[in-house]
């Protein structure tokens, strides 16, 4: 692992690091915050996923989350969204696949399956090397994101529920096999058969006998997104059936942007940490 | 006035907007947060001047401010850091100079007077913009800012104590006619005579007895420009002669970067409030 960056910040430190994958084969890059309690002791883990387009970046420079990081302690990993580099297959005018696009899965079909295994970096190799490299309590990990990292977040909760005792999500993408800029995206990912699709669609699991102990999710009324890509009743629908909890706050006026995600930053730090501590 | 865009945030508005500025000869953009309380009331007008290279979009992306300032019921105002456009005059290589560096002073000099005249943008134009568009209450301004902008900050109240109630700055340029990212500036902008940089120098405005209530300064020590470029301490020395309280915090292991400005953007967001609400 090297390190990129690091700057002082809300008491600990903001740090970049860049390691050679083996699940994406490639570099890739991720933003780890690590907390001053974390000089004294093992401090849980909170990773953020982001949404289409972004880096680790976004929402490290904008995302608000140090200041409550800071307050309870908890370590907060932001990873990449898709492998990335001169190696690395794309479609440079596309912003719904490639890179910034990696969906959170494991790609079956050529070209893309040797680099987009986000599935596997995320649920298995980036774990191993925040444990490896930092303070991290990881018996005690939860895990949000934004939109298609919201999408990200409630997959991989929902298929490790051992390994995550939280899970909450911004204007998360919850059906992704069917909404209109994911499902070609998955198509080409994953080859035609939907079956496959279903191991990365939220309402799916759920439908298909997954299980979480409760969600949070935060929706702006004013996101474009809303009624095409994102339908979070699909969601709210799956899970009252399921007889998992959600709470669905539907927030008048906010839109999908960073805007947005900052306002509700301090809500889901302090409901992930109350669980994560508790 | 134009409105760029608006965004929902921290139950406010973030706002950015653009008009032609008679100051500048030229269109100029500006970003505003409007609290909630604002829908009910006057509000008190914080004015943040960013430093070296930035626009409004920096700190309104970056320095989380809008969580303590919907808080308080504060506006917070961004102005830009100087005249743009092609028909500005520039030099596109050098971040020291012209566009994104325009030291909060009245150009004298050919070819930069027409344009580079950012001290009557931010003390008389913008003012009166903010005055007619948003529902803000003139009597209760303080103003802050980063490096050139804390410079922006500490010579503008020095020059308006009657309009500012309050005044900080995170790592300010105290003494910008001496510094070496600033002299060269002043040269060029303000002529060989040295009497007018003075006009335009915290330190030196003060030893020429200019007065302002109390100043409040966090520096970080882990800062490249520190010993060259800032030097904080030829103010307190300067403060200190005059009698004038000065509150200057150093911050161990902090840097120049917006990870620091954000860090301690809510004490100082609260500092202002509690004088510009008292």
């Amino acid at each position: 692992m090297e390190t990129v960056s690091t700057n002082r910040s809300s008491g600990g430190t903001q740090g970049v690091y860049a390691h050679s994958s083996r699940s994406c084969a490639c570099e890739m890059t991720f933003a780890v915050f690590t907390p001053p309690q974390a000089e004294e002791a093992p401090c849980p883990v909170l990773w953020y996923l982001s949404g289409l387009t972004c880096s680790h970046v976004n929402v490290m420079e904008k995302g608000e989350y140090r200041a409550h990081a800071a307050r309870h302690g908890v370590i907060i990993v932001c990873p990449d969204t898709s492998p990335r580099g001169d190696d690395v297959p794309d479609e440079k005018d596309n912003w719904q696949f490639g890179s910034g696009a990696g969906f959170y899965l494991d790609a079956t079909e050529q070209p893309w399956r040797k680099n987009y295994r986000m599935y596997s970096y995320i649920s298995d190799e980036l774990p191993r090397m925040i444990s490896d490299n930092f303070n991290a309590d990881m018996d005690r990990q939860g895990i949000f994101g934004h939109s298609m990292g919201g999408h990200g977040a409630l997959t991989i909760a929902l298929k490790n529920p051992d390994r995550f005792r939280s899970c909450s999500a911004f204007a998360p993408i919850v059906e992704p096999s069917t909404a209109d800029w994911s499902a070609g995206a998955f198509k080409r990912y994953l080859g035609e058969d939907k079956q496959i699709w279903q191991d990365y669609d939220a309402v799916r699991l759920v439908e298909g006998g997954a299980r979480f102990s409760e969600f949070l999710i935060d929706q702006g009324e004013a996101d474009d997104f809303l009624k095409e890509g994102l339908r979070p009743w699909l969601f709210e629908e799956a899970c009252s059936k399921a007889g998992i909890p959600l709470e669905l706050r539907m927030q008048p006026g906010y839109d999908h942007s960073y805007y947005f995600i900052s306002t509700f930053m301090g809500d889901h730090v302090d409901w992930h940490a109350a669980r994560l501590k508790a």
